[in-house]
């Protein structure tokens, strides 16, 4: 797996690296960044994307890194879990918040299986508002 | 599908729906509970996880609420995003949290199968934390 | 949809129609059939496959239904729960079966999730094995 | 990753690790429970639910095994294929009927893809019965 | 579901439509973007990476919707397996390239079943390259 | 995981090792089938299905290998992105097509879990046709 590292980066990747050392307020990059980097629009695309759509708004930074840790763990993508576990613990969540986070995604796994076997119809009250 | 009215139930299934009319305080039980109720172990056993699950704790009720619905709509299930939105629009959810909250799970959907597909290996930052 | 009833269908779909009748000792053919016989090559080679593998073997046919029907459910395909559903039925599943099978496949979706967000390690005592 | 041994646990997940050893006559703890035993509550509620399903029923010890590890190569657990893998060995579950059992798997999810691609409708006949 | 039509929608959900309507030649916005401008920052958002990312390129157009169709129908997502579908159509793809797409994208989730299931190591060859 | 190498190999496994070699013209066998080759059905039977459904059709080789990578990714194979990964590179897919394909099925990911989650109902339009 190539990977692209800063002091190689042409100025179009490295203008990336920047942003996000400033937007972190960190001195490195990760790995997902520097793989991705080999194609320079994803790089762009997806890094304004994510910067976008994870800055604080009406939900705050720490919910935020909690909801992407719960679909990555469901999806058991390995490397997510190990970049958004770092983010949120650094954003705030304790071990015991993790406990219950996955406690939570355990639960949905669980019930989204029961509904979908049982074939569950949708209740009137829940259509009504939805 | 069969689903089993408060009047028809058994007393063990009553006592269920009970609890669940008492700890939601309201006064009707949603289809999965009436589908679910025709295997009386399941209903028992599900319903006193979920509760134990999504009191409040480490987490509060409405953070658990949007991540059991960002796990529904990740998953697709339909009678999950019904029900679970229904639970945190009265937990508290605004439109602009739900807006925000779509924008993570797709956005984590997407990370996911990125990392996936490029086959990113994990930093040695996040290893020696996780 | 395009569904291709025996009728109209030609020659080498109706020689699948024929041998699905005979083969599960029925009379008539189910919409997945009459919809993938817009594809004939399709409609020969999953039949083949199919009518392999659910036949009777190491394990018996309603063992194989049900496991089909975990998946499934697992998956939330709406339609192959109906018809696998009816067929683990056919073969003998009762209502209480039915129930313990979907307990399994939510109680292996919920340990799955926890498995993979808690990054569990394999044991070495698995991997000798495996 | 943390994991309480057995000698480091507090006597509440000391009490679960007997309850599992005694239960599964064994003399050893697998790594998913003492990497969950950080969260004291979800080892004692998971542990209860998976022993209370897995238990003989309508269904017998080897079948619902059979279906967890379904399950768990359906969604690409590593850990918890190897771990069912190895109960449903135990449980008496030969090498043909693990070739059976993953070609039923593979069956399902090839056919699961086809029925939501084409979007077969449902018959009418599933209908009146599910 | 609130659907924001033109006549009513805001300037910023108004341009949006307009650069939809004007990139692919119609004149009429489907319900996805309709949902979905109840959060015009994900609107703009979606939009502006979907037209970079479906934009002729190394890959030409009908291969990115066919492929898009693909993952659609493997996730089981009703609305996106309609709507690429018809973007595929209307693109080129013949009822005959759908069969085969299918046939590729069933067997694609068959073996990815039973490369997991049968925990297949990866070959040293495939290795040194990737 | 046992492997059966092709000196080990009874003459029905044999027999698919030299069609699969021939097939592709290369000499040696990768660990798919090797495994795989512990139950000669389904070995036989998965490798009929993929020699035809992988032969030049409506769609060409390229065309199938970059599709059946794209699922793979999706659902996390390691195995299977390894193995197709490399069989699109040989069948001509350069970097920058693996760049935009993989973009395509992060958006695809996006936008299903959009889909799901806001619920969006099927428009008439494409009802009319599929």
């Amino acid at each position: 797996m190539k990977m692209i590292e800063y002091t190689d980066a042409p100025p179009r990747v490295r203008a990336v690296y920047d942003d996000i050392m400033r937007t972190r307020n960190i001195d490195w990059i990760n790995n997902f960044w520097k793989v991705l980097a080999s194609d320079p629009a994803s790089l762009e695309r997806t890094w304004a994307s994510l910067k976008a759509i994870m800055a604080p708004g009406a939900l705050d930074p720490l919910t935020k890194e909690m909801i992407y840790l719960a679909i990555s763990a469901s999806n058991g993508c390995g490397y997510c879990i190990a970049s958004h576990g770092a983010a949120a613990r650094k954003a705030g969540m304790s071990e015991a918040m993790f406990g219950e986070l996955m406690a939570v995604v355990g639960m949905a796994n669980e019930t989204n299986a029961l509904a979908q076997g049982w074939q569950v119809p949708v209740d009137e009250r829940f259509r009504s508002r939805s």
